[in-house]
């Protein structure tokens, strides 16, 4: 085998490892009936900001824990501490994405007895995040108004994958003379199957559908 | 060898593959006196419309060539034609960073007979383009305002291996609440090396500093 063959080999053999592992996180997860969101995007889209206000207005109502992903420092982790959930951090030391097996020993630190949703916020990447099941229900890609209308047509790989698709910081749409209907068409013409939610976490618009969302299908989980 | 030691081992090979190649790409761009410069950061910082807005500022007055990367699509080599320049797109076909290679074949697409200048446009990634060396006399990071601040504490790795650091967008600053003192001391702390640079593409602020730089590095390199 070439040089090129045996790292193609290598890391297909490492990605079905890691769905041999994210289907027994799947499978725990149902046995808890817990929901597990994934949360992707882009560096900067906004991730902890929308997982901030989703933390306060879910309001320990439901029993929520959070997996926080980071190549380095626990930043994220601290600004989430505090607001009814508990939180892990994973720091991912140079990897470009979380994997099932990180997922799992996450799970077990936070503990899930009693979780109903357990939310993962992945680290910012486009690329590497979108091949790694870690077994959750729903995979929620951010698409932030000011990295510009096209990205769900240059990242498509992500975003075929999503279950739903969150416009963040809408806050900002007239400054970034962001095309809201050019993003739609494109985020539709890449992912017709993703439910798609416009939002800011600073003026907290769309946040009710946002969190109702998540209450519903933490809900249906359940039954 | 166990799977996990087997692939950091098979990663370590491609690793050092690449760099071989980026050794001979970096020979023959010192044997034709043309200046490299690798322009990377996350998804949406505004690469495209820096370059847009370089080459329009250069006019033709250096002969300059771009080797655009991209997941999916063609816009951004679309967006970059007609300015003066010769354009080559790469589509990496998933892969979430350009390597040596691709830039070797790039260049042989390109010509590289009379150039002063190659740019680079590495994908939209703050993780993976950081170890691939290409062979470039410059990196160049983008990071913009509504990013956030801590971007350079959280990617360190990227951030280290900068000789340039350009802060893009800054038209949106005040609208993104972007405390631009803090992320300057990030940047210090993180990239001390490297020459920071505020930019907007939009308003034009900062352009001629940064088309200077560009102007003088090419005319170093050739002397």
């Amino acid at each position: 085998m070439s040089e090129g063959r045996k790292v193609i080999a290598m890391q297909e053999s490492v990605l079905a490892e890691n769905q041999r592992a994210a289907d027994l996180n799947r499978e725990e997860f149902a046995r808890r009936s817990v929901l597990v969101v994934n949360v992707v995007s882009s560096p900067g889209s906004g991730k902890t900001a929308l997982l901030e206000r989703t933390l306060e207005a879910l309001n320990g109502q439901v029993s929520t824990g959070v997996i926080v992903g980071d190549l380095a420092t626990d930043s994220d982790a601290k600004r989430l501490e505090g607001k009814g959930a508990k939180v892990v951090q994973i720091t991912t030391d140079g990897y470009c994405h979380l994997d099932a097996a990180m997922i799992e020993r996450g799970s077990q630190e936070l503990g899930l007895t009693g979780l109903e949703l357990l939310i993962i916020e992945n680290v910012g990447n486009l690329v590497c995040p979108a091949a790694h099941d870690l077994g959750e229900d729903i995979r929620v890609g951010l698409l932030s108004v000011t990295e510009g209308e096209d990205k769900p047509l240059k990242y498509p790989v992500m975003f075929k994958t999503l279950q739903a698709a969150v416009v963040s910081k809408v806050d900002l749409a007239s400054a970034a003379e962001f095309d809201l209907e050019l993003a739609l068409r494109n985020l539709h013409e890449v992912a017709p199957q993703a439910r798609v939610m416009l939002t800011s976490a600073k003026s907290g618009e769309g946040m009710e559908e946002w969190v109702a969302y998540l209450r519903d299908s933490a809900r249906r989980k359940k039954h």
